[in-house]
């Protein structure tokens, strides 16, 4: 099967907004050994938008669409492709009432419902939890056209729960396309590639992919075999992997490090709570994105001046005078701080100079020192850190929660 | 001038990597007033390049490439344009020279550098400062087509010292091109559209475009005129719109909530101490994603468990027992312990529920409530918010965000 993604939005097309929507689709495609032609973006223009699908059609068989299905009048996507399959658009009482029922509390005005219940005549529908707007498949002689709204969030859940299934009933390869992503932190692109073995490195299928993404290396491997034994082959070359790139993998496809540690506290019974500076609460935040972390997070203290690091975690005004706001006595005083007053297991302190002010002639700007304190044991190391102010912070949270990880699974002594 | 942008490799195509050259481009191609027709992304395949190439020349007249110039067998842009164009491949020794000179320290192979220093006969050269790949323009017969290297550092730095001056020259226009956003939050899009006059909804210049981003409204004003007027002209629009939407215009173009919260701060010389549940430090994360914010911020409480608002903020177990922890008398309390704690001016505090777990009967998910408190008030607001956990978190930093912004401009009594 062939296939082309589509995005439409004028604040694509003109650069106000980066298309991360079609490198989420075309994730998705890749699996079921879908042959990716091209990716479009055009703006909200329905001339130009139908000049486009009739291109594509003429060249594959499947065609994604996101964009362009909102409430208002510059949204067209829905008529042109309604209008170039000739189906009319239809309301729909199911619809509209779905739209209602889901969003009992908001104020959705009537004309907002029946622009987004009207579909075409003959299309199925892809319920959309998210939003308002449906997804619409359209199928006509061996071409499908499939249109999803441009919110990535919408789009995603879309995605996952209605075309991915859809696609997987239609596609109906002999082989198949698995992948599996493992996550590292703390070990540059080189760096990976010098410890692979070549043989397994440049091996034509399974592949290897490196990417580097927000300081994370991610290594894809990518097999096509029948469905009897994708899954050993990529077990093959993850377990020779993980031996020669072992505690820098610290989890696979969708796991974020916020995830691991959240799994890890909660496998272990053990409570944390974090006592930030540099960070200025991104780790308790990256922490609580995880549902049901409540069982293991009590409290975040963010002791961003140096009054509610003395207040607040008992660290010693002294300490601050001697050694300075960001030093390794500090970070070991606000990780014990946070941890007693909060009665928890573990207690972690971060202290730190995200910039681009306050870096001093022996303290530079991403110089960072994070502590773990639970009841028998006390560990501080220092991180230096590169980039502007967010990326320092994120830095940051990154080491911070790799170095509660590592002890979690008993690697730091 | 019409223009198309095209993106050439495997990885953008299957979507491990994100386009945002294809965005940098088209935002530096605005202010020409030139007409950009499509954003294609294309692997690292002559044929289907080649194709898209033909298509692109039919339409437009300046076609920019970003991608496929590196020194692997697969980067294959110059050759298929220069193939297409009929013009020869040569190699320069100048261009040999420069990359030798640039790179003394590192160790590039005699082959990279060959093949880097084939250029097309007749085409103009735009240095590449950073990499090792030159940037090509050809130019015939009114076509031009520029070809960039894909590394976004390289290509924005060619962009910028090469291609646009480059631009600047060829394209004459007598009009120019700018724009200004109107950023909003708390109003929906078919809101903010029946609130606009209709003769300035559909103005063809300047023109009014409406994004949602993250649960916010950016309404664009575009304007095309000689640059004696175009200021004015904006500025006449943008007042008719401040009067039609008033309050809940928040700030304009780059300026996001926490800025314009910092901003405030600042000026009125005011402290902040913030008090999270729910949000589990995401509001005080983002506030100290500004650059000085230690001015005005002094800490957080991320009391995510009901001892935390107890030991920490002095919020009463009895109250909690009969109110439950997301109430507005918690709110209140959370943000006068905070506020007391921390000794500041103002404190914030917020309790809601996050879900997907955590709802009753009575409050269901997305239910947050924010209060202020100062010396001399006690504000509290109840909201409703709908979406996954993370939208709920980042719906909630914008309402508090937004709380504070109204109350530090006397919106809120």
């Amino acid at each position: 099967m062939k296939a082309e993604i589509i995005s439409v939005g004028t604040e694509i097309l003109l650069g106000d907004v980066v298309d991360t929507n079609a490198s989420y689709i075309a994730q998705r495609l890749v699996p079921f050994g879908i042959d990716l032609f091209r990716k479009t973006v055009v703006g909200d223009n329905k001339r130009r938008l139908v000049r486009v699908l009739r291109e594509c059609l003429e060249r594959v068989d499947l065609i994604i669409i996101t964009g362009g299905l909102g409430p208002t009048e510059d949204d067209i996507t829905k008529e042109a492709v309604s209008e170039l399959m000739g189906q009319k658009l239809v309301f729909s009482e199911t619809i509209a009432q779905q739209i209602k029922k889901k969003f009992p509390h908001r104020q959705i005005r009537g004309k907002t419902v029946f622009k987004q219940a009207l579909v075409p005549s003959l299309a199925k529908i892809v319920s959309n939890d998210v939003g308002t707007a449906p997804g619409i498949i359209f199928e006509e002689e061996n071409k499908i056209i499939i249109l999803l709204p441009g919110v990535p969030a919408e789009m995603e859940k879309m995605m996952q729960d209605g075309v991915v299934p859809y696609l997987a009933d239609r596609v109906k390869n002999k082989d198949i396309i698995r992948s599996r992503v493992l996550r590292m932190w703390g070990i540059g692109e080189s760096e990976v590639e010098g410890k692979i073995t070549p043989s397994l490195l440049h091996c034509a299928n399974p592949t290897l992919g490196l990417l580097t993404k927000e300081g994370e290396i991610h290594l894809r491997i990518t097999a096509k075999f029948s469905s009897k034994v994708v899954d050993d082959k990529i077990k093959q070359v993850e377990d020779e992997l993980r031996n020669e790139l072992g505690d820098y993998i610290y989890g696979v496809d969708e796991q974020s490090l916020e995830w691991i540690v959240k799994s890890c506290l909660k496998k272990k019974e053990l409570t944390v709570a974090i006592a930030e500076s540099c960070t200025g609460g991104l780790i308790s935040h990256r922490l609580t994105n995880i549902a049901g972390s409540s069982d293991c997070f009590c409290c975040g203290i963010i002791s961003y001046s140096n009054r509610a690091k003395i207040d607040l975690l008992g660290v010693n005004e002294s300490l601050i005078e001697e050694e300075g706001a960001v030093s390794p006595g500090v970070a070991k005083k606000m990780a014990l701080g946070v941890r007693l007053s909060a009665n928890t297991d573990l207690g972690l302190g971060i202290t730190g100079i995200a910039g681009p002010s306050g870096a001093t002639d022996k303290k530079p700007v991403g110089l960072v020192y994070i502590a773990l304190s639970s009841r028998t044991k006390q560990i501080v190391q220092k991180f230096i850190l590169s980039g502007n102010r967010e990326r320092i912070k994120w830095g940051a949270s990154q080491a911070a929660l790799n170095m509660l990880r590592k002890y979690l699974l008993g690697l730091v002594n």
